[in-house]
Formats: C-alpha cells, structure tokens, sequence
C-alpha cells in the first residue's frame, strides 16, 4: 500500500483506530468537498482524461491486482457469479477508461443556471445547480463500481468515500492508485475520492452515521444490505430495492412486436433488475399472444407461473414448463428464467395490480392505442413507465445520462436511474438592485 | 365534530384507538393519492375556488371555533406570540382564501413532461412530473397552515394527513370542514386531506413511523420539535432548523443601498427565520458603511454584537447598544433585535466564515463587483444566495411558488421555500416504436 492510495492527509497508522480513521476520512472529504464545488470544468475533464490514460496504462498492475483478489476468491470459496463479477479483464477495463471519456465529453452540470424570472418585486429569481457536497458508497464485488463513483463524483464536483468489498481489495486499491494519480495531475485534492482501507464492518457503520461529514449513502449490493444500510442510517439513502417488472400487453396490440419486446424484456439477460419477471396480458389479445410468446418461452426453457386463465390458453403449447401460480409470485423478482403470466380484463385492472404488487422500478405497455399509453404513463406509479420497448432500457447509459451510480426505487430526490444530476441539488439565486421588502 | 370533519371512512369511534386509528387515516390517505394523482386539473381548481368560498362564506363559525381556542389560551396561559399566531382574522380568512385563489391560477405541475431525447437506440427518453403521493404536516398554533397545507395538496396531486396543535383543534376543525365540503364539490375523495381528530402525541408518533403510507413529513415549529421528529421518523423529513442568514458588505459596494437594504435585512421584522443576524463588512468599507448602518441600528434599538475591529468603527455612534461579540454569536439565531457584526478582510474570508457559521438558509452580498457577485453566488452552500437585495425576499410568495409548505436547509430533494414542485417528483418515461436492448 502506497501514502497515494491512502489519501493526502492520513497516514496508514491510523487505520486500526476505526472510528477516529473514519471521522478522519469524514473531515478530509468534506473539506475536498469545498474546492471541487468550485473546480474548473476544464480541471474536472481533464482528471477524467487522465484517469482514461491511467487505467490503460497500469492495465498489468491491474491484472495483477485482480488475480490476487481472484485466487483469494478460489480459497473463500466465492459463488461463480460473484467471481464472474469481481474479474476485471483488459475488456472491462477498457470499456471503463472509455466511460470517464464520454463522462470528460458531457456537459459540467455544475452552475447551470435555470429558470430566472422577474418578480414584480424587481428581483430576479432563479434556480443553480450545485453538488450535494460528500456522497459514500457502499458496494459488493464489481471493481469497476470503484472508477463508475468516482469518475462521477468528480464531474459533478461532489468528494466521494468508496467501501468496496473485502474481496475485491486489491482490485480496489490498484484502481484507487490510479484515481489518486489523475487528481494529482489536475490539481485536484487527493482527498476528493477515498477508498476506504479496512475492510472491517465497523467502517461501514461509521460512514453511515456521520452527517456532519457525508449528505448521501449509495449502496449497491443485495436487498439485505440495503435494507440494512437504510435502517441505521443517519443521512439519505438513494437506494434500489426489488426489480419486479411488468410487461402489460394492451387488447389493440401488434402482435409482432409484442412477442418481440416481451421476449427480449424476459430473456436477454435474466439478472439484471430491470428484466422483466411479471406479465399481464388482456382477455382480448390472450389467446393469440400467449400461444406466441408461450412458444418462445418453452424453446428458451422459461419457466411460466399463470394464473388459470392463462393456464387454458398455454396447455397447447408442446414442451411448455408450466406451473400454476402463488400469491407471492406476483410480488416475486426471479432474476431467473421464470415469469409469472396473468390474464387481465381492462387496463385499469393492469394498472391497479402493477401499483399493488410492482416495486416501482420499471413498468411498460405495449399498445396501438393512444389513450391507454398515456393513462399508462400517467398513472403507472414506477420509477420508468414505458410504451412500446423494453424495460431492460431502464439504464444511465441507455437513458443519455452518461454513466449512472445506481437506480432509485424512491420517490424523493431521485427516481430511477441515477446519473450526474442525481448527485446534484439546486439552490436559489436572487439577483437584486437594492430592493428591500416592504 | 360532525362525520365530514372525521373523514369519509372513519367512525369517530376508533379515533380512541390511536394506532389503529391512524393506520385506518394513512389507508385512507394512500388510497385517495391514486385518486388525486389522476385528478383532472379543473376538478383541483374546482376545489381551490369551492374552498374560498366556504372560507368566506363561513367566515362567522370560523370566528367561534377560533374564539373557543383564543379563550382555552387564556386558561393555558399561552405566550403572547402564540395567541397571536392563534388569531383566525377575517383579514387572515381573506388573505388564506385569496391564496386558493392563486393556487388555482397557477399552471397544474403533475404531468408535466420535460427533456424528451431521443437515443441511438430509437427509444424517446424523457422525465414526466407525478405526485409524491401523502404528505404528513406536524405544525403548531397558526390555523392558516391547515389551508396552506390543504390548497397545496390538491393542487399538486397529493393526499395529506394534518396534525395541528391542540391549541388550535377548533379551528382547524371548522377549517377542516370548509375542505371537506370544497372536496366533495369538486367530487375528489374525502380522505385527500385528513385533520388527525386527536391531540394525543402517540398520533404524530404514529404518522412519521407509516412509510407504507406517508411519502414525506414537513414538520413546522421549534428547531426542537424538527430535530425529535427527524430523529425519530422512518420517512423523509423536509425540515427546517435554523435561519443564521447573513449579509455581506463588499469592498466596492453603493453605500446607500448597503446601508437600505442592510436594515431592511435586519429590521423589517425581527422574527421571520429570513431576517439577518450576521453582517460581515470588507475592511475598505468597514469606516464607512459600520458608521452609517450603527446609526440606524442605534436609533432602532439594535444591539450589535461585534468583533474587536467592528467594534472600533462603532464606537463613536451615539447611543449604539454595543457589545463584544462572543464565540456563540457567530451561529446564533437571535430572531430579535440583535445582530453579530464582523469585519473581514476578503471575500474568502467572507465566503467561509458563512459556510462555517451559518445554516445553510439565506445569504446575500451587496456589490458592485460582478466577479465577486458570482463568487458569493457559486460558492455559498446555502438553499437561497442573493445579490444586492434583502434576505428577506427568501420566501415562497416572493419567489412566485404561489404558496410555500416551509423552507427546507436540507440539500436533498427540495431546498431554500418548497411550493408545489417540492411536493412532485420526476419519473422517467419512454417511447418505443418496438425497441428492444441488444
């Protein structure tokens, strides 16, 4: 471990002392906070910039780094999955670095200036936006999270404290290298990202419980931790809970392209939160559509989980894997080859049970018909409502956001995919000459 | 107490069950916030002018209910401020009608579609403005909140629970029964604004501890009252604490504004959370413009509590009210006529003496410096920075919001006056032509 990876200010002494490192860590970030409020557009992208070439640069330190985290990961015994997300080959890492590029080619959200209007006062008043200040993330496995948060964090003028996994430490550190190098070479204070150096719990606990210091908390990791997280903390959470989406397939449908976009929203990918794992389709569209999508579903080896009306319509369908379905199937994110398929008589009966048994997260219609799109869209209370596509669309980079730091299933602050202006808040300006209330 | 006043769904029997009770009021509220949520604007602006008039037309029983609470204050012995906070004029009544009246003039926020891009993929991206969904207001004495509260409810598509003072429960309930009746008018759901019917604190226990009913708290009152609900509550809090507002006298400013606007900031009103209690002066104006403001705070009663520096300059005002300032003044809100006064020798040193004292509420520079200005403007972290007017301008009506639910210190979700806006949030919506991810 280098003095660079550990940050300016604190020496690796200090580590053991967890609760005094943290707090130490705390200080720092917020005062780094101040000076990247006020960076220089140019000084932010070129970081970004440096960062890209760092990453390419120290691709075999990163290798390096990366299998000792990855045989370290043999000996614990990690699930495949995980391994498969801890493993930072020359691809992810390449596909990073051009990821803090495009971030260097957006717009600096920082100082936008909106809606200045004159009162009949005399003032002018309008709205600024500006970083919420110290953001902490707390996250599992992925290393690349570790250059996504702080490559935001740096567009968006914000300090960041980065708890990755334990498993992922010295992936995480060798990254960190690179971070503390592309600060430098900006000007920018090292402090502005700090990975955090233990992998203690109590760390954790600690980041989550000083409000002085941080304004938000950012897990990424399973529904457990989050909920964990949520419940002892003492600032704002931007947190992710369940992905249970909804395909709605309308009665005034094209039929082709509802077998299209139902399939991709289940099948391209079953992991991600934003596939789909619930579907309800219209008495009057049921026997044609379901025949259809039940035929791809059964080559693909989709498990269905109906209720009896869908049932009747799906017996036909050779080498189908059918089941009937339970209550708590309608609530369930599978994350699996498996969806729950429902027979509904009106939109509003659409509407109604993805309100009730959704999480909020991304919904979608197919329809021909106009009014339903737009009831849908109105009333549909999730974070991404959806017409005609797929709700694996529901992604920053998808979205035009440039990178995102996670997806919020809250209604407060932010909803949905979180990018740079997730990271931001905006703040009043009144410009006067000399007006005083009367 | 008639059954209007107690809700549509909710007997007067139960009210003595208190977490029963409540938990039937957040049902019922969550149920009427669908309703709400897809409520055509000219039923919400039905609403707003039906509430007016029965504001106005009940004038007189508004005047006994509010009578029967002026004499209970008597025999609880309440402060003078409170009972004057208490008063239900029909100066008041006009002036709460009048502001339905705005509010219904205003354009409708909820579905509101903004930012529609679209992506290489083919999918339209934009963001739709929607509902929270119930809020929970806790405020104390002032009766004109329950109709704030109420308008900006339905206008902005929101249920709400109301947990006035018990020092006000008959006039917020002859209040409450003017909503009730403008509601059913308007064929909106009863339960869309609920008055809790018991004074009990078990029953603001219980409101901030539903997050499977309430979206979001707005507490009103004592910095005490905010800091034991945020502690406490297992929802958002849009809180409110102090109001240590400063100004700040450039080096190059117009004296006889600094000086206009100086007192106006200060001594328009003494009590308002927007009133400045700190004045920093530049050291090239400090001779100048302290002799000049210590005249007027000396013929106003002004107490000035003041650095070593300041304190020089003032020493020669006839009959100022001088005093050392010490350590604490520099945080203090004093909301009475008292002001902390000190001399720096920068805008830096400026810039961060607020960010360190102050609360993060209202800030102004008068200048005539356009460098400086956009310094103060950018790097001041508080919900409202202002250039050459007064800090009292930092308030709903003022800004054009039409009405304000409070003023957040908060940087998450809604800072500086919440109107409308703070009572939504944005979702994502997208438009598909048969898109599917790859």
């Amino acid at each position: 471990m280098t003095s660079a990876t550990v940050g300016a200010t604190i020496s690796p002494m200090e580590i053991n002392d967890i609760p005094r490192y943290m707090a130490h860590v705390g200080a720092a970030a917020r005062a780094a906070a101040a000076s990247m409020a006020k960076a220089h557009t140019a000084q932010k992208n070129a970081a970004l910039h440096a960062l890209a070439i760092e990453l390419r640069q120290r691709q075999e330190a990163l290798s390096e780094a990366n299998q000792q985290d990855l045989d370290a990961a043999g000996h614990r015994g990690l699930s495949a999955p995980m391994v498969d997300r801890l493993r930072l080959t020359p691809k992810v890492v390449a596909t990073i670095a051009e990821g803090c590029e495009q971030l260097a080619a957006m717009p600096d959200p920082i100082g936008e200036i909106t809606s200045v209007k004159r009162r009949p006062s005399g003032i002018s008043v309008g709205q600024m936006r500006v970083p919420l200040g110290v953001f902490g993330m707390i996250y599992e496995s992925r290393p690349n999270v570790t250059i996504e948060a702080a490559s935001l964090a740096i567009k968006s003028g914000n300090a960041c404290i980065l708890r990755g996994g334990s498993e992922a430490i010295h992936t995480n550190r060798a990254l960190a290298a690179c971070i503390q190098a592309a600060l430098a070479s900006a000007g920018l204070p090292l402090d502005a990202v700090h990975l955090v150096q233990t992998t203690d719990r109590e760390a954790v606990g600690a980041l989550i419980t000083m409000p002085e210091h941080v304004d938000v908390i950012i897990p990424r990791g399973g529904k457990g931790l989050i909920e964990r997280i949520s419940a002892q903390a003492k600032v704002p959470v931007i947190k992710h809970l369940d992905g249970n989406c909804h395909v709605y397939v309308d009665a005034n449908v094209d039929m082709a392209l509802a077998v299209r976009v139902t399939d991709n929203a289940k099948t391209q990918k079953y992991s991600p939160c934003n596939a789909a794992e619930s579907l309800l389709v219209h008495r009057d569209s049921a026997a044609q559509f379901l025949r259809a999508i039940g035929a791809v579903f059964a080559a693909k080896g989709v498990q269905m989980r109906c209720d009896e009306e869908a049932l009747q319509h799906l017996q036909s369908v050779p080498d189908a894997d059918l089941r009937a379905a339970q209550a708590d199937d309608w609530s369930a994110e599978y994350l699996a080859s498996i969806i729950s398929i429902k027979v509904v008589a009106s939109l509003d009966e659409a509407i109604t049970h993805i309100n009730h048994h959704g999480s909020g997260h991304t919904d979608a219609i197919l329809t021909r018909d106009h009014d339903n799109a737009m009831r849908f869209l109105r009333e549909v209370d999730s974070s991404s409502v959806m017409v005609n596509t797929s709700t694996r669309f529901a992604d920053g980079f998808e979205y035009g956001l440039g990178a995102e730091i996670g997806i919020s299933t809250d209604k407060f602050h932010a909803r949905g995919p979180v990018g740079l202006e997730g990271l931001t808040s905006m703040k009043w300006i009144v410009l006067g000459q000399g007006e005083i209330r009367t």
